[in-house]
C-alpha cells in the first residue's frame, strides 16, 4: 500500500495512521467535556463520534487541502466539521423511526446506549456543533472562503443534500428505482457529503483557481458515487463482524441498490469505472494529486 | 397599543402586522418550494413553518436592527434563520420520544401529518436551512460580523444552548428543580435563543458599541426568562383552545415550572419584575427603543 511513484510520501500507512490519530485528537477536543452539564447529552455526543470510524470525509478534507499547500493546522476545523455532520446523521438513521438499528460500526447504537430521546438531541447537537466550529472566527481562512465553506456544508447536510437524499431513499423502500433515479439518490444521500469535504479542503486554499474546483468537484462526484456502490456491494458481500453492522440489512429492508439493479457483477464494474474516471480527472490537475489518488483507491476498495 | 410618546410609529397594529406579514413572506421565499424533490419532505418543511406562531424571535431581530438603524432588507434572512431554528426544535420536540404532543398552535404536529421519519428529517433539515440563510455570500453584512452571527446562532442552538436546555428539561421530569436550577435550565432552553435573536438584529448593525451589545445582551435574558415564565403561566391558567396546545400539559408530565415552584402569584409577580428591569435597561440605551419596549410588553403579557 504505497502513494504512485511520484509521491514524496514514503510510507502511506503512516500517513493515514498519523492523519487518523490527528482527526480524533481534534474531535476530541471540538466534543464538550463529559463532565460539563448537560453531561448526559454530552457524554451520548462523544459516544457517537469518538473512537468509530474511518474518517473517510475529514480525510478528504485534508488530502485536498494537502494538494492545494494547505497547512494540517488550518484544515482541522473544517475536517471536523464534516465528520460531525456525518456523525449526527448516523446517530439519527439508526434511530427506531429511521433504520430502526441496534449495532454502528460494531458498537450498540446511541440510542441503545443513552435511550431515543438523548440520540434525537444528540443528533442535533452535533449538527449545530459543526457550523459553530466552521465559524470560528479564529479559522485562519479568509472570511470570503469561510462564508463560502459554511454554505456549502450547510445546503450538502439539508434537504438539497443529504437529509433530502435521505427522504427519497425511505421513500424508494419497496418501490422499484431505475438507474437515473438510484443515482440522483444516492449523490444527495451520500455524493453530497463527499463532495462538500473535497470542496472544503480545497477552499482551505485561497489560491486555487476555479478550473482546479471544478476538477476536484467531478473528482468528488465520482468517488462519492463509487463509495456508495462499494457500500451496497458490501452489505451483500461482506459479513456481520468485518462490516460493524448487519450483513444484508438494504436487501432486508427491500431497498433498492446497485446488485439489485445491475447485480453484483455490473454493481463492482460501475465502481470500478467511476474510480478510473476519478483517476483521470486527477491527472488533469497541476498538483501533487497523489494522496487523492491513494485515498479513492482506499474508499473504493475498502472491505468495511 | 401604542408605542410610548417618544415613538415615530403610529400605529403599533400596524406595525406589528406589516411585519408578521413581511416575516411570513420571507420564510416562504427561504423554503424549497413543494414542487421540488424531495416533496414529501419539502411539503412537511413548509407545513412546520408557515401559517404559525407569533413570530416572536424574527420581531426581535427586526425591532433591535430597527433600533440600531438597519433596513429591514438587511434583517430579513437573520430574522428568518433564527426562526427556522426555533421551528426545527418544535417539529423534534412533538415527536413521540420527546413530548409525544399531537396538537401545536392548534394544528396537528408535524409527525400527525407527515409521519415520524419525515417529521424527524424535516427537523433536521430545518437547522441546516437556517445555516445556509445565514452564510447567504450576499448577506449584506461585513463578513467578521456574519461570522460571529454564525457562531452565535450555533452555539445557541447546540448543547451550551437551546438542544442542552431541552437535554435538562427531560431529565428533570419527576424530579425536584430549585429555582436556581430551573433558572439554568430556561436559560438554554428558551433563554439562548432569544438572546441570539437580538444580538443577531444588533449585529447587523457594523456601528453598534460594546457597550450597547452588552445591554442589548441583558435585556434579552430578562425578557428571555420573562417569557418562559409566562408560558409556564399559561400552561396553568389559559385554555387550549387558546393556547392552540393542550393546557395543563406541563402539569401532567410532572415538570417543574415557575408556578410549581413558586405558586402562581409569584410566578406573576418574578415575571413582571424582570419586565421592568428589561425595560430599565432600555432606558440606558441611547437609540429609539420604543419597539423593544413595545415587543418586551407583548411577550410577557400575552395569552397564548
Amino acid at each position: 500500500m504505497t502513494f504512485p511513484k511520484n509521491s514524496s510520501v514514503s510510507s502511506t500507512d503512516n500517513w493515514l495512521k498519523n492523519l487518523q490519530n490527528r482527526i480524533e485528537q481534534a474531535l476530541e477536543r471540538a466534543l464538550p467535556s463529559a463532565t460539563l452539564p448537560p453531561k448526559h447529552l454530552h457524554e451520548a455526543m462523544r459516544y457517537a463520534v469518538l473512537g468509530k470510524g474511518k474518517r473517510v470525509r475529514p480525510l478528504l478534507v485534508y488530502s485536498t487541502g494537502a494538494t492545494l499547500g494547505a497547512a494540517e493546522i488550518i484544515l482541522d476545523k473544517p475536517a471536523i466539521a464534516v465528520e460531525l455532520i456525518h456523525a449526527y446523521s448516523l446517530v439519527h438513521d439508526d434511530l427506531p423511526s429511521m433504520d430502526n438499528d441496534d449495532l454502528r460500526r460494531g458498537h450498540p447504537t446511541c440510542h441503545k446506549v443513552f435511550g431515543e430521546t438523548t440520540a434525537l438531541l444528540t443528533g442535533d447537537a452535533l449538527q449545530s456543533l459543526a457550523f459553530q466550529i466552521l465559524s470560528d472566527p479564529a479559522l485562519g481562512i479568509p472570511e470570503k472562503n469561510q462564508i463560502r465553506m459554511l454554505a456549502l456544508l450547510a445546503e450538502a447536510a439539508g434537504s438539497r443534500g443529504m437529509a433530502g437524499g435521505q427522504a427519497i431513499d425511505l421513500e424508494s423502500v419497496g418501490k422499484y428505482l431505475n438507474l437515473p433515479e438510484l443515482e440522483a439518490m444516492h449523490k444527495l444521500k451520500t455524493g453530497a457529503l463527499i463532495r462538500a469535504s473535497v470542496l472544503l479542503g480545497a477552499l482551505c486554499c485561497p489560491n486555487a483557481s476555479q478550473s482546479i474546483l471544478e476538477n476536484l468537484d467531478r473528482f468528488a462526484q465520482c468517488i462519492g458515487l463509487a463509495f456508495q456502490i462499494q457500500d451496497d456491494v458490501l452489505d451483500v458481500e461482506s459479513n456481520t463482524a468485518i462490516l460493524g453492522k448487519p450483513q444484508g440489512s438494504d436487501l432486508a429492508r427491500d431497498k433498492p441498490t446497485y446488485p439489485s439493479l445491475l447485480g453484483l457483477d455490473q454493481a463492482k464494474i460501475r465502481a470500478k469505472g467511476l474510480l478510473e474516471e476519478a483517476h483521470q480527472i486527477l491527472q488533469a490537475i497541476e498538483a501533487p494529486t497523489e494522496r487523492l489518488a491513494w485515498l479513492a483507491n482506499f474508499i473504493v476498495a475498502r472491505n468495511y
